[in-house]
């Protein structure tokens, strides 16, 4: 059994593989390889091709949340040769170690995305490198492209966390792209070695799911004038036919998670972090909550447009940065508001095993220690409407803000205050007059 | 006539009124002064105190898209002793100086905040100073409280415009606040002093309005767990009952502010600035777009709840953003997040005319050089989504990015970028695990 | 005795000191003000002055390393009627708490200021509320003046430990300072009072010292032209006339603060904070290190000039830049800087004791916990000479860098890595071209 | 001849050179290729060895300050096969175009690197792209490792200017570094290509010089700790054995660059950029100012260790600071310090022709507009002091400053400044006792 040194949570500590130092002599057989196993086309031929190249294939898939067979899919990677197949349910660690720390930042990666591919990622490449560990294998696979973000996500993540781990891509490597330069010669080879074909016709996009989130792109959406198709979406309603009356939820926060979701229409409650953000979904799902349609920058340098549809992670969103601004000292959140907006770009950009992603998750949980307290949130139409919110930590002082009260408050301080941030104003005017008047002359 | 040095567009050049250094000696007569008059009884009374104090008293009231029965609230100023009234339309500039510059900075306080109110005041400060230039006035007095941020922006802005002007807070004089501690003793005082009274009974809670916003706030709001009154919206439509179909529209935006929208359902066009403006807040309002209930950090350091309508400025905001994202090079645009962040926040402590905000204004003008194309927006119950967009100078690159043309791309590049990013976290967990084998030890 | 809740350490936690609400209710006697007490004549003057306003006066006289004869300062207080006169040794507590992780953070001000004196001020006024609390006293009485820095650096500390505080500032209420407009009629107020009155002429500028470093401002220097006086500087020698052979010095850190100083050339070694501070300050006078002149910004929005000298944090400043640079990862580096920035920016301000500068100071020690080795420098003619440098917990790989070996180094990567960071470039200029080709047409 | 579109100048606009667009086909002869020649042994054999593979060689030589013989470096390049040798004298447009903006910038890489190498890249480069495209040659090739900051700055900087270009880089091929592992192996086919070997043993480090600065590293320098050679340096004379009499200099600024020089001991005057750069180069190296050595993060991700001389550079940091923070408003001054450190790291990483770093040229030479005047400093023993400072534009004002005049400036302002600001911290102190004394419980 491996050894895993060091607490997942909270940035506290990153995880330390040991054994995996990039010198360091590995345990045969040094051919094996761990497969990011989807169960779909690409990487049931990947998982074909790379058994005809003299690897040992171990398949992998990991359970985040996504619409899938899987026990088809384990049937099919063995079916095509892989010498075992793992299937592990991640979707708790996904929500209590991935989204978790998203939520506590607020973050959103070029004011827009919620980060639901870039999050899974790291999660993912985790549990590939601790099952290579653990089958002393040296080679972990995957298929993603050469011009995207998981390809960096993935990868990053395993030699961050086994730096003497070599990673096949096989859609960078000329012997496989060349050999299958469209769908077309992909399907030839499937149904040349017995691979099942897919019998429903691929839509005309790339979908990703997980738990959190589901991203659509290329195909017909690479022209960025096209609107997407209204049967596009999968993870939420059309908010055109979706209820016509709102629910209303009280979401409770502690240290800046969700700790507890209650529906005031019916009285049901979630308290466990998995089952509370499933009940998110599906509320905000029903009521067509989380739909983007973006042009965002990857990693590696090109634009690309993405919908995407992030349900609970939309609600989640809105109801932390109320309960957050709430409770938080306002030139601390202006501090931590800069420290996220560096931590998105990075899981952005697949650096989630990092001395510095882990320094500012470290930093961002610091700064929810007080976060705490319930937000009420009205979702109707595509829409999340704050209602109020209430805390125990909370900075604000209706005494001290009243109208109808001066309470502590000196009004006079006032002038002084505005006299004050008023010098250097003037002494600025003072000088442009100056300036102008020499203009003038 | 008063000589205004220097352009107002675009931060090119900070306006520059000549005669007001703080050392200059000003013109009689010495005891004039300007007051920012609204029509309501709080400036009423004002004006009637001013004349008790032995000032006289020159009312200015700003048109700057309030809804207000401005012939009356002339009248009125002069039945109470104005010596004279002087109202002014403001909308065209304050679309075109304000909004603008603050739809190229995506500008947004504490993330949700559009600045609707903040961006008026300056605004309205402008014209206070020049016609206190005009006539000579030595003085300019508000109604604006001591507890809140209004004061601060108008008498900064008042100050930095020309330094030799003395303003009169009354809201923070003891002789003022302690004569009129509610609002029993103002209303006495109006009855007194024939200041007309309004019939009708004032809404438990205070209000501001602008063409580009509405903000609600005081009273039975300023318990932050308290929801909202249905019947309190007044600029936009409830979405519960608003149309049951989108309006769809086409934005064209050139160096980062819109010339022409166009509603493609009727082909409605407007192209002015504050005409298309206008038709943004009909089309939001009537969707029921631009609604938020926050809780923020007002400049003088307490928290404060408010909520308010943006119609308009929703709109723009998510257009805007969009054809930014489409057109801006990654890094220019995360430089520009962080100096927008900035602008916002000195927009909000009313920084409008400090030489940083200057300098601000002037970079984020410079970086929406190229932004410029066509968003495609629905606006439909609360929402507005982006659905589409096109660009003459997007770096939208359709080949480059297509997962199913290779066009310039070599795959096996990113192979050498992601290893030289890896080479940093090799480093880092060859470290670690050092680190962490000497504490097994 | 006083109840002290949290540690002062590393900013770890705040310190919050029990019973200082504002709303509190706090034991007589209520007339009771504990003043700051310098011994000189401006203090000894307020102290007088306090007692004829019908005060009862408690003189506290912190040692935090300036030159001065204690005992001296007590007799005087006594004589002038102090009700009590404490005079507490703060020096360790001022290197260890104050010092150290503005060390740890590279502390500076507008590129220059190694902020000695605004250290020194949180420092001070700690020990003034924990005086007030025990004595009962209400109010806290300072004499700073009304323009500078340190009155707000006491005044928020106080407030900030201990809100239900009063601080009483003599030079910026009026029936003080209009008495006493010049030092003629402090002089005057002192010889009617039996204040002695110092018999060396004032130096024509003022000064402020502590273990860090000495101010000296205002008077002639307050001329920006005016170079300095050559007998002006008392913490360092004439780097014209100091030693022609330098010292060597290792100076060994631990989590970012050193830990023992060696001087390699007679073997002198100290190890407690305290003392290898005050030897630095030692070495570092004798080599004539530390000392600037600067224009600098105040909080209050003025610009005045300094001459500062601070010799033990100049070495230390470079040393643990370099073992900083030598064990931290480049992106932690990169947040922590902007980190350190900020928190240099509030200690200037006088923000010490706030929620951000608590979170602040919590990050960067985050960021220290392996800045661990020995730096070894040279300390001659004004200067500080990094020489050399040796880590346990370097990032530095020698063999990684080395031009003669390859290691696991992949040259090949470098041209994918290029590449795609050239990718985006490339689209730029052809965009540029494309508007440029049409600007020509 | 080549056309070059846009200005060279303060980043106005970014230098376009077109008929470079990735897809434009391009001129006969297709295998010339322009080589960055130094004339050492390592370009020399890189220009046979590139002859050997069939390409056309030309020579380009950049005379960017570097001591060389040029005339021999021509012959040399012409006896070794070239069909032509460019050399070009670039001393002037390095001065004006690549410093003067990173003085504006107080450009500074990590707290210490002045960027004397990062600087001089992208002013080559430029230069070999224009070579390239008159003699319509597809290929550049340069000598520098696959390790360092070096061939990412050329190949960025030539990628940006012309994306067609096509770079090779010898030190990455491994049929060239496999040929070559050794010094050994070069030098042997240097002897059997005729190619001249150096007569004097090779210095045991490597060294980089240009007018700014030199860098020495690699060797026996690779090892941290070890101390540099007391003869290693070239630029800079022993602080030790420098005059024992300083220079005081007058150095006046226009628009945040040099205008004038004088040497107020002498009278010697310089106004040129190029000569008073010179003029600098030499005071400085006089007396021993602008040593370093550092442990740095290359952009490829791993530390090294250089030791660098930037004579002139080191005044002009120290001076520009000054009249910087002598005449610029406080809160420009925090914004445009943090553009500068994304600059300076832009600049070190080779991105010099980006849209971000012409993006932020621009703003920092925005922000110069007012920053003149005069500055006099001391040179001595290895540091520069500052003396004293004046300036029209100055926004210091000694009135407001003085201790002894009140000015416009009313003390009893700074009280309600100081209450103001406190009243979050009290807010925050009320909330932090309440938890405590709850824990308490």
């Amino acid at each position: 059994m491996l050894a895993v040194h060091g607490s997942y949570c909270h940035g506290e500590d990153q995880l330390i593989i040991q054994g995996c130092s990039g010198s360091a002599q590995m345990a045969e057989p040094r051919d094996t390889v761990v497969l990011a196993y989807s169960g779909g086309l690409d990487t049931s031929c990947i998982l074909v091709w790379l058994k005809e190249q003299g690897y040992t294939v171990i398949a992998f898939l990991a359970n985040i949340g996504q619409k899938e067979d899987f026990d088809a899919a384990r049937k099919k990677a063995l079916a095509l040769g892989a010498e075992k197949v793992y299937i592990q349910d991640v979707c708790r660690e996904f929500v209590e170690e991935f989204i978790w720390p998203a939520v506590q930042a607020n973050a959103l990666y070029e004011d827009r995305y919620l980060l639901g591919t870039a999050l899974a990622r790291p999660c993912i490449a985790r549990r590939l490198v601790l099952v290579a560990k653990e089958q002393g294998a040296r080679y972990i696979a995957h298929g993603a492209t050469g011009k995207g973000n998981d390809q960096v996500r993935f990868e990053l993540s395993c030699y961050a966390l086994c730096p003497s781990i070599k990673v096949i891509a096989p859609w960078r490597m000329p012997e496989f792209y060349q050999r299958f330069p469209g769908r077309r010669e992909l399907m030839e080879y499937a149904q040349k070695h017995g691979i099942p074909v897919p019998v429903t016709p691929k839509a005309p996009w790339s979908m990703d799911e997980n738990l959190m989130h589901i991203s659509y792109e290329a195909g017909i959406l690479e022209n960025p004038k096209n609107r997407a198709p209204l049967d596009l979406y999968t993870k939420t309603c059309d908010p055109a036919t979706s209820p016509d009356v709102p629910d209303e939820l009280e979401i409770e926060f502690e240290k800046g998670v969700p700790v507890k979701v209650t529906n005031t229409r019916n009285g049901v409650t979630h308290r466990s972090a998995l089952e509370l953000f499933m009940y998110l979904n599906d509320i905000a799902g029903k009521h067509g909550v989380g739909r983007i349609d973006i042009v965002e920058n990857r990693f590696v340098g090109m634009k690309s447009r993405g919908i995407y549809e992030t349900p609970a992670g939309t609600i989640l969103y809105h109801a932390h940065l109320d309960i957050e601004a709430f409770t938080m000292d306002r030139e601390v959140r202006k501090i931590k508001q800069g420290l996220s907006l560096k931590f998105s770009e990075l899981v952005y950009n697949g650096f989630w095993y990092s001395p510095e992603c882990e320094f500012l998750q470290h930093c961002i949980a610091r700064s929810q220690q007080a976060v705490a307290g319930t937000v009420r949130v009205s979702v109707f139409k595509g829409q999340v409407y704050v209602l109020g919110r209430e805390s125990p930590h909370s900075l604000y002082n209706e005494e001290l803000v009243s109208m109808d009260v001066q309470g502590d408050y000196e009004p006079a301080d006032a002038t002084g205050f505005i006299n004050i941030n008023a010098l250097r104003l003037k002494e600025y005017h003072r000088l442009q007059s100056k300036v102008s008047t020499k203009q003038d002359e």
